[in-house]
């Protein structure tokens, strides 16, 4: 199997619609949408009997009125009339196709049949398909999706997803990009995965120059083996983060009734990630969080963090969580403790975690945040940083952009918690992470993130990334 | 002791600002201003040997000079001062005190010298104090405060705080009040609470009918027999969701230093509390999302939930998060499920969790999320309900607004699930959290909150609640 018969699901020279309808409702119709909206640059062929033009577009009566090579299919018709479909495609010599329509392996007995008849077809013909039951893909470097959900637009960055289900294509996905500060390079939406699975997308996107962090989320595993070794594979150079969904009996019943797919015994599973350096997050909100450090922030080399923060409790908070993350308080050295201490008021003793309330008395909070985190970055005893930031005011603003540059430019894993009231923290926060500073909520997530970062690091360092 | 001497703190009849400062940005004028803003009912009697009107009050050079009844004075002066202010408190027969000066146990030998005098000192006089080295109180009923913290509106609900530190009268109030939709009864921070503790507040809110939920953030305990003996017994009536600073030893070295206080070894004081029903939160996150439930939600009879969602990845990752929660997910009765049957389309398996889609087809999605729920809610083997909802549009603000109605009329408690993108979501979430229906941002986070009310109800049904 070649990563050219993958390419072409995200990177399509030209795309046949099959199943164009002029009804504005109909999934067809969005998908045209959406592709005219995002400025696809390839040829569209809307495949339709009924209809001489669809917004704008010659509309072909069949897949062999089309005199240009088609190199990509998205057939979006019912379940039934998708068998006719694929042969139809199969006899035009196209090589790849993304199944939108429902109704096989997940809809009871006829679908099951149906199941069959497809992936028959794909075999014998030598072709690759998506799905079915799924919205397919998202690339915005090369304007190209067979989404029907409403994507106006999306934000391109480093952070790839895989997911089981078109949520993530759709509503997860518009969830993700609005609260968080990172981008998307590839969206794969793999549905009831019938031929391309996991592992075809991930041996594409270890070779993909735009994807450096990749997020799946996973029901069933299709042949566990071979997704294994590639996770290991390439889950050395690109960080992958799982969301399982079906870790539980009434969990994997669920994705059973939806996705047609038997979800795998999860402790085996488990077992077996942890061993290849897979990051296992156990909801979207861990998911995201970790994406986000991974795709922004270098690996420590240790687990001695730094801890940085203008409040007592917030410091408080902090230890707690990156001790019970499994990760430790930096001693900080003689030298970097003396140096602080020249700089705070005669009344105030220097301890680690750093406060930084006796030293903004003398420079400022502003400066004081500045000082406090470059001094204890700076120290050779710590491996990482986790600044508390209490947004006291809106001007506090102005905070996220004197520490970007700070934080920017350390060799160090840094994650930052802010707190603040709600217009504060998301003002304070976009400007952080649009210069590729996590930041999170709480003190927990913070560090939760920065141990994610750290066992990561551990396993590839111990060379265990590589066996599995 | 008695309640009477607390209450004093919240609802004073009268106030003296001792430290009254003409300088704008003293933490005296901004407490003063604080009075001024929230149009605080009692007198507020200004005491500065230098200035003869602050802010358009009448400024008293001493607290003897004042010829009317003081029922709380507020001290926010240099640490050296406060002993001397607190004799004259005590010799104007003033029974309470709010002690905002940082600079006692917390600051090395000197500051514990200081400690032990003031201790003295209230003891001797029969004075009650806050404090010290806290912000103190908020009353939005009273439109009383004594934080400094710019806190311009504040608004009301059955949640009362109670912080060892003044972040939580300040910023992560501010914090929690823009992002959740619930209001705030009473706010204590107790600072180094060298005096009044928990205990002595939980007591006061046992009897505060505003107060139905009480949320506590502490480090150090103070007389942990007591504590337990008070939280048990206020527990019962007024589930109380504590989060523990210093955890750890890490956690604990930091609190030492900024409190003074000997955080307490957690092991022990975990099982303590476990038996007693305080609900344990791990983070700010998960303080806020007990506490919401709880100032909601009715207790379930049982583990049993029933699960209603649009989307199938949704209901996968909802199962597993209610199972490792530590429920069940229900089983429908044979009635529900055909009733469910005769309303969908013929292809569509009737299945729990409740896939609304097919049923969507049918009736219109608002009505899914309706019918669905109503039916779901109504079968006798179910005890409380998930709802996951898909926001698929910003038209679905009015979503919110079908479902509430639905939601608030049930004796089973309800958590709900959004998935959206971010304005949607803020604005379904507002219009839901108004009616009392709590919103969560992952399926995890609506299923652990369900969990909490479900460990607290057995407890209490075991009458363990009671036993110390």
């Amino acid at each position: 199997m070649s990563i050219a018969e993958i390419r072409r699901f995200f990177e399509p020279k030209s795309v046949a619609l099959i199943g164009a309808s002029r009804s504005p409702a109909k999934f067809s119709a969005l998908i045209l949408n959406n592709l005219l909206t995002w400025g696809y640059g390839g040829k569209i062929f809307p495949v339709n009997p009924y209809t001489g033009e669809l917004q704008g577009l010659k509309c072909y009566p069949a897949l062999g009125e089309i005199r240009e090579e088609v190199d990509l299919a998205i057939i979006a018709l019912p379940a039934f009339s998708v068998p006719g479909a694929l042969r139809d495609c199969a006899r035009n010599g196209i090589k790849g196709a993304i199944i939108i329509s429902s109704g096989f392996n997940e809809a009871g007995e006829e679908g099951v049949k149906r199941q069959r008849e497809i992936v028959a077809i794909a075999k014998e013909a030598g072709m690759r398909f998506l799905g079915p039951n799924t919205t397919g893909v998202l690339n915005p470097e090369a304007r190209f999706t067979s989404t029907w959900n409403m994507v106006p637009s999306i934000r391109s960055g480093p952070v790839a997803f895989i997911a089981q289900t078109g949520m993530f294509a759709g509503v997860m996905l518009a969830a993700i990009l609005t609260t968080e500060g990172f981008g998307v390079s590839r969206v794969a939406g793999l549905g009831n995965k019938l031929d391309v699975a996991e592992a075809d997308i991930l041996e594409y996107l270890e070779q993909d120059d735009a994807t450096r962090v990749i997020m799946i989320y996973m029901e069933g595993v299709k042949e566990g083996r071979r997704f294994l070794e590639v996770a290991g594979r390439v889950g050395r150079r690109k960080p992958i983060i799982l969301l399982k969904g079906g870790r539980t009996e009434a969990g994997a019943r669920a994705s059973r009734s939806h996705t047609g797919s038997l979800a795998t015994k999860d402790d085996i599973l488990e077992g077996a990630l942890r061993q290849i350096g897979v990051v296992r997050a156990m909801d979207m909100e861990e998911l995201v969080d970790y994406a986000k450090i991974f795709a922004f922030q270098p690996l420590p080399l240790g687990h001695r963090i730094g801890l940085v923060s203008m409040s007592g409790g917030s410091a408080v908070m902090a230890s707690d969580a990156l001790v019970e993350a499994g990760l430790s308080i930096a001693d900080l050295q003689p030298q970097t403790l003396a140096q602080i201490g020249r700089l705070l008021p005669e009344w105030a003793i220097v301890t680690h975690p750093l406060d930084l309330e006796p030293l903004a008395e003398r420079v400022g909070r502003f400066e004081a945040y500045k000082m406090g985190l470059e001094l204890v970055l700076a120290d050779p005893g710590v491996d990482g940083c986790l600044l508390s930031i209490s947004g006291m005011e809106e001007g506090d603003v102005a905070l996220g952009e004197v520490m970007a540059p700070v934080c920017r430019g350390c060799a160090k894993p840094i994650s930052v918690h802010i707190m603040a009231e709600k217009k504060t923290y998301e003002l304070m926060a976009a400007v952080l992470e649009e210069q590729g500073i996590p930041v999170y909520f709480t003190q927990r997530r913070a560090a939760k993130a920065l141990a994610a970062l750290y066992r990561y690091r551990s396993l590839m360092a111990d060379g265990r990334g590589s066996s599995v």
